[in-house]
C-alpha cells in the first residue's frame, strides 16, 4: 500500500476534485437511501427534483475539461510507471472514465435518468397492475435510450460490450457467454436430476410462525458475528433489499421480514451484510478514488453470496448459530433437528421469482434475462415480444411458466431503471464466490472447524486483505486471477453444488 | 397572493438560481437531521467533510455575481412596486441577503461549518463527561468565529446586532434586551410568590410509570389532531429535540421519551409539531424563495409555544385529551382527577434545565443565555469564565444553581453549533404567541369550545391564513403589529401567566 498523496501538483489537484466530486456522490447516495427508507410520501417530487439537480452536478464536475487536462500531464508521470499500484490505477481508471464521460451528450445522460425515473413509476403501477402493454413503450424508450448510450460509448465486438462494461469493468459479453452456457449446460439437467427426486426437504418448517422480533436479532447477531460493523453502519426494512454507502465509515443494509417465512430476511441480511463488509472493508483513506472503491459489480456480489450461501447454507455455520435460532424460535424450531434444518434452508426447486429462487435456479433466472437483454440491445428482439421469449426460455431452463407478468418479466425493476448489463454480474458474483472461498479454504485450512466455533474473523480478515483492500487496482478478472490462481469458470460452483446437493437428494 | 413567476426574464432567471440554490439547502438539511436521528457513530468526520462542501457550494452560488446583476436590472422594475407583494419582497429580502452573504469570506463561511460539526460532537462527548474544559476551546474558537462574522456583516450598535439579524431580521439588541429586562422585571416576583405559596401542584403523578409505546401515541395522536400531516412529516427519537424540513412536503420533528416523566415527550412533541404546522403552511409553490420561507425565528417559535403552551396547557385541551390519556395511562392517571393533571401540567418552579423548564421560568433561562452570549460577542466575558458566569445569573435569577456543567452550561447544542443571537428568539416567540393568540380568540370566537370537542382546525386554518401563508413578506414586528394590531410587548405574555397561575397558586 502506496502514500495517498504524491508531489505531483496535477495529481493532487486531479485527487481533490474527485474526492469533492465524491461528495456529492455519497450525498446523493444519503438522498436515495432516504428515499426508500424513511421520507415521508408526499415528498417524492422534490425529492427527485433534489436527486436530478445533483446528478448534473457530478456529471458536470466528471465533464471537466481540467480533469483532461491533469490526465494529460499526468500520462508520462512517473506515477503510472506500475499500471497496478494505487496511483497507477487511480490515473488510468480516473482516464477511462472521464473519456467514457465525456462521450455521453449531456442531453442523453439527462434523457436516460428522466426515463429511468419515469420508468420506475410506470413499472410500479404496471405490476400492480399485471399489464405489459401499459409499460411496453416505456421499456422501449429505455433500451432504445441504451443503445444509442452504447453506440456513443463504443465497444469492441456489440453494443452490449459498452453496458456490460460499465458495472464489469474489461469484461467481454462472449466470454461471458460462454461461461455462463457452461454452467447453464451443467446446471439445467442437476436441476430435472433433483426435481425427479424422490426426496423433498422438509421446507415447510420455514413457513412456521417466526416473530419479526426475533428475526430482527437473530439477523443482527449473524451479521454482526461474521464482521458487519454497526459503529460504521445500520440495518434498515425495505420493500427492496439493497446496501449503499454515503462515507467511509457509513454503509447501510436493509432488510424485510415476513413473520411466516425465515429465509427471506435471514438471508437477506447475511447477503446484504457480505456487501457491506466488501465495503467497510475498503481502504477508507482512498474514499472515493479507484483504490478504495469497490472493484466491479461481480466481484460485490461475490462477497454478498460467500456470505449468503457458502458460509450461511453450511452446516458447519448452523452447528454455532442453530441453537440461538432454536431458542428465539422455539415454537418453530423446537422439535426440529440441526439436519432437517440445514436441508431445509438447501433445498432446490424451480420457481418463478428470483430473488426468491434457491442457490442453484437462481443461475438460470439471470442466464434468462442476460440473453434476453443482449438479443434486445444487438437488435435480434423487440421490446414488445419480451413476454414471449421470457416464458419460452422459463419453460426452457427451469420447467415452468406463468401467464402474469407481473411474476414474470415484470418482476424486476432493472430495466425500468435502465440497468441494462447488470443481471450478469449477479451470476458472476456465484462464481467468483466459489472460486474465492475454495482460495480461503485452501489457505485458511478448516474452516468449517471456525465456523463451527463461530470463528468468522479469520475468513473476514482475509477477505478484507485479498480482495477489499485491492480496490480498483485489479480489475475483476485479474483480482479473480491472482486471488483463486484460476481464471473464472462455472466448475468450482458447480463442484459446490453437487457436493452440497448430491447427498441431500441422494442423487 | 401573486403568479410566482413573471416575464422579466432577470426575474425568471434570479427564482432559478434560487431555486437551485434551494435543492442544495434543503439536502444539507438532510445530511444534518440524518446526522442527529440515523447516522452510523463512527460516520461524523466525513458528514462534517460533506455538509463544509456542501455550504461552500451555497455560499458560492448566494454571492454568484449574477445574482448581484440580476438584481440591479429589477431595481426599478414594476415588480418591486409594491414592497410587500410577493415579488416586492423576493427582491426586497434576496438583495438583502446577497448584500450580507457577499460580506462574508468563503473561507470563513466553510470554517464556521466545519467548527460547528466538529462543536456538536465535542459537545456530546463533553457533556456525556460533564467536563466544560474539554469543550472550551472549540467553544472559544465558535464564539471568536461567530465575532469575526459579526465584524464582517456589520453592524448599528454593537456586533451582537449582525448575529441577531440572522435569525430576527430588522430586530435591534437594545429593543429586545429593552423588552426581555421588562419581562424579567415581572417574572421575577412572580415566580418568587409562587415559590413562596403554600400550595403545591402534584407534580409527582407525572413522574409515575409512562410506557414509552402508549406516550408515543398519544403524541402522535395530538400533533396529527392540532393539524400536523404525517403525510408530509415524520417523528423520529433524538436526544434534543428539534424540527427541520428538506422540501416543501418534509418537514421531520423528533421527541425524546422518558418513561418516567409525562411532560417531557408531550409537550416537546406538540411544541415541534407547531413548528412543523408553520412549515406544513407555507406556500410550497414559493417553497425556497423568501414568500415560502418562515418569517423569523421569533415568528416560528411563536407557533411551537402557541401550540405547546397556550393550546397543550390549556384546562379545554385536556377536557378532550385526558380520558384518551387516562385510558393509556390507566396506571398512572386512572385515579387522577382532570383538575389535578391540569394543576400538574401548569406547575411553576425553578429548574436547571431550560428544556424542562415551566412555561413561566422558561423566560428566565433565555434571558440568562441572552446577556451571556451578548457579553461575550461583545467583548466583555471570556468564554472559559462561562461556567461561574451561568453560575451567578442562575443564582440570581433563579435562585439554584449547580456544579455540574452537564446540567449547566453545556446543557444546551446551541452555541457548538455556532448558533449565537439564537437564544432570546425563544422568548420572542413566548411573547409574539400571547399576542397571537389573544388575536385569533377575539376573531374567532370561544377558542375553549371548540378544543373541548376536538375542533383545531379553525386555529390552524387562521393561523395558516394569517400568518403562515406571508412567509417573508412582512418582517417579524410587521407581522406582529398586522395580526394583533399592537407592537411587541411582555404584557400579553404576563397577562396569560397571571391568569393561569393566580388561581392555581392562590396569591
Amino acid at each position: 500500500m502506496s502514500k495517498v498523496e504524491s508531489n505531483d501538483p496535477n495529481y493532487s489537484a486531479l485527487l481533490e476534485h474527485v474526492r469533492e466530486t465524491g461528495y456529492l456522490v455519497s450525498t446523493a447516495a444519503l438522498l436515495e437511501w432516504d428515499q426508500q427508507t424513511k421520507m415521508p410520501a408526499l415528498a417524492s417530487d422534490y425529492r427527485c427534483e433534489q436527486i436530478t439537480h445533483l446528478a448534473g452536478l457530478i456529471h458536470q464536475r466528471k465533464t471537466d475539461p481540467r480533469v483532461g487536462e491533469w490526465l494529460d500531464h499526468l500520462a508520462d508521470s512517473p506515477l503510472t510507471e506500475d499500471p497496478l499500484s494505487d496511483s497507477g490505477a487511480t490515473i488510468r481508471i480516473l482516464k477511462r472514465e472521464y473519456e467514457k464521460s465525456v462521450k455521453l451528450p449531456a442531453a442523453l445522460v439527462m434523457e436516460l435518468a428522466r426515463a429511468a425515473s419515469i420508468g420506475q413509476t410506470k413499472w410500479v403501477e404496471a405490476r400492480r397492475e399485471n399489464d405489459f402493454e401499459a409499460f411496453a413503450p416505456q421499456l422501449k424508450k429505455i433500451f432504445e435510450l441504451k443503445k444509442s448510450e452504447a453506440e456513443a460509448i463504443g465497444y469492441a465486438e456489440v453494443p452490449y460490450d459498452a453496458l456490460l462494461d460499465e458495472y464489469e469493468p474489461g469484461a467481454k459479453t462472449s466470454e461471458v457467454a460462454e461461461i455462463l452456457e457452461a454452467l447453464r449446460g451443467e446446471l439445467v439437467p442437476l436441476v430435472t436430476k433433483i426435481n425427479e427426486s424422490s426426496y423433498r426437504a422438509p421446507v415447510d418448517i420455514l413457513s412456521r410462525k417466526f416473530p419479526v422480533d426475533q428475526q430482527r436479532q437473530l439477523g443482527r447477531l449473524a451479521s454482526e458475528r461474521i464482521g458487519f460493523d454497526y459503529q460504521q453502519g445500520r440495518l434498515d426494512v425495505t420493500h427492496h433489499p439493497f446496501c449503499t454507502e454515503m462515507g467511509p465509515r457509513d454503509c447501510r443494509i436493509t432488510t424485510r421480514y415476513d413473520e411466516n417465512f425465515f429465509s427471506g430476511s435471514f438471508f437477506g441480511t447475511l447477503h446484504e451484510a457480505g456487501h457491506g463488509i466488501y465495503e467497510q472493508g475498503l481502504r477508507s483513506e482512498y474514499y472515493s478514488l479507484p483504490p478504495g472503491k469497490f472493484c466491479s459489480l461481480g466481484i460485490h456480489e461475490s462477497q454478498s453470496r460467500l456470505w449468503e450461501n457458502l458460509v450461511g447454507r453450511r452446516f458447519s455455520f448452523w452447528q454455532y448459530f442453530y441453537p440461538e435460532a432454536q431458542s428465539l424460535f422455539q415454537e418453530a424450531l423446537g422439535g426440529v433437528s440441526l439436519e432437517d434444518f440445514y436441508r431445509a434452508i438447501n433445498h432446490v426447486e424451480p420457481s418463478l421469482i428470483r430473488v426468491e429462487a434457491d442457490e442453484a435456479t437462481y443461475n438460470l433466472h439471470i442466464i434468462i434475462r442476460f440473453e434476453l437483454e443482449q438479443a434486445i440491445i444487438n437488435g435480434e428482439l423487440d421490446t414488445d415480444d419480451l413476454p414471449e421469449a421470457w416464458n419460452e426460455k422459463y419453460k426452457r431452463y427451469l420447467g415452468i411458466e406463468t401467464s402474469e407478468v407481473a411474476s414474470g418479466v415484470l418482476q424486476d425493476v432493472h430495466w425500468s431503471a435502465g440497468l441494462v448489463g447488470y443481471f450478469p454480474t449477479y451470476s458472476l458474483g456465484n462464481l467468483y464466490a466459489s472460486q474465492i472461498f475454495d482460495a480461503a479454504s485452501a489457505q485458511l485450512g478448516n474452516l468449517d472447524a471456525m465456523f463451527q466455533t463461530g470463528e468468522f474473523a479469520p475468513l473476514k480478515n482475509w477477505l478484507n486483505r485479498e480482495v477489499h483492500q485491492l480496490g480498483q487496482c485489479l480489475s475483476g478478472p485479474q483480482l479473480g486471477e491472482q486471488v483463486t490462481g484460476n481464471g473464472l469458470s462455472h466448475e468450482a460452483l458447480m463442484s459446490h453444488l453437487q457436493q452440497k446437493l448430491v447427498p441431500i437428494y441422494g442423487l
